[in-house]
């Protein structure tokens, strides 16, 4: 069986467990405590860092984008990446755009401040990085409005991986209440329909010990 | 005329231009002063950031990723990613290596401290930042010499954008004089291999007002 070392709420492990549940393609997912640096761990990846997939009798992949490229070469049959290089190129700008820019700016600042450091002993929430990622995520949202208001998903007219990092991403800030979902239809209703999908369902059951999920985070109608 | 904008010493933006030299793919190299967030580079690329690849009648391309994974598909003929997906696994993992593990110990302490803090006013070298860069070098020089005691190059047998990428990084931190090579002949052999080709020509005359050159930076007998 295909295994997933992971972290619930690394967003660079949702964006391989969405595109594995798209692709239909079967996987243990194995909650991978990366902290603490197990040795059988650091011989699959001596980087020490999630996500990690393992195929059956395959080599251990790291990091996402190899994992992202190597399903689509291999899985083709769900294509999530585009059909010529142009739309590709699309599709990646957008996964640069939300793995470095908003990760950055907004998830670091919200879900590492949050949820990561908890994990990390002596840590505490630094209130300033906060207040930052709240102030960023807006103009976030306004850009997926923005994309929206001319295409039907994020990178054009098909779903492609671009839609599965960015929800990837702000599935994580969402779990704390902090997308300001009122202030952005447009990103509302891109997130509403992707939400929807039969991916996220395992997405929408993760918590972490406390703290607690906003109310909506799970709701399909929020 | 294909144009990159770059920044001489990023190793993302220095890994394209190896990349294009190692392709033999002609290129107008413009310097991008991103921290002045021009209007003109803002509308080539709203995440304001090199590099940007825009090739002769066609959208502009950004991240690094994209324009490897661009240049790639576009322009097989010279292979650097290899032939098959595992082998192609495995040269992603090692970008992922460079471009994420190197950059976060190593580069950003020493290149981001040195170098790219010149150009933000009023910031000034943090001495821990550049301390702990010299120390955690020694780790990724005796990787590369792990590597390639197995290997002829550091995926495989053939070069590859993992070549390309460790290079573009290591280049950078030497213009600064901070690789012991004396303490790493494996590495310094690798990279003695990879100086001498005709892709490092442009690299190795680059320079920046204020930060003199190591004096062997340039010499392919160092």
């Amino acid at each position: 069986m295909r295994r997933l070392y992971h972290q619930p709420f690394d967003p660079l492990s949702r964006k391989i467990r969405l595109l594995l549940a798209e692709k239909k393609l079967e996987c243990t997912c194995v909650v991978e405590p990366v902290w603490e640096r197990r040795e059988t761990f650091l011989a699959l990846n001596p980087a020490g860092e999630v996500p990690v997939l393992v195929e059956p009798e395959g080599r251990p992949i790291w990091d996402d984008v190899a994992i992202c490229e190597y399903l689509e070469e291999v899985y083709p049959l769900v294509n999530l990446l585009g059909t010529n290089a142009d739309q590709r190129a699309e599709v990646r700008r957008l996964i640069a755009w939300f793995d470095k820019k908003f990760a950055a700016e907004v998830s670091k600042n919200l879900v590492g401040e949050k949820i990561s450091k908890r994990f990390i002993a002596g840590a505490t929430p630094n209130s300033s990085a906060i207040r930052a990622g709240k102030q960023n995520v807006h103009y976030h949202l306004d850009y997926i409005g923005y994309l929206t208001e001319q295409r039907n998903w994020l990178a054009g007219t098909e779903l492609s991986l671009a839609d599965i990092t960015a929800a990837a991403h702000i599935s994580c800030v969402d779990y704390l209440g902090d997308i300001p979902w009122k202030d952005h239809p447009g990103a509302h209703d891109w997130y509403a329909r992707f939400k929807s999908r039969p991916c996220m369902r395992d997405i929408l059951q993760d918590s972490v010990s406390g703290v607690q999920a906003a109310r909506h985070y799970a709701d399909l109608d929020f």
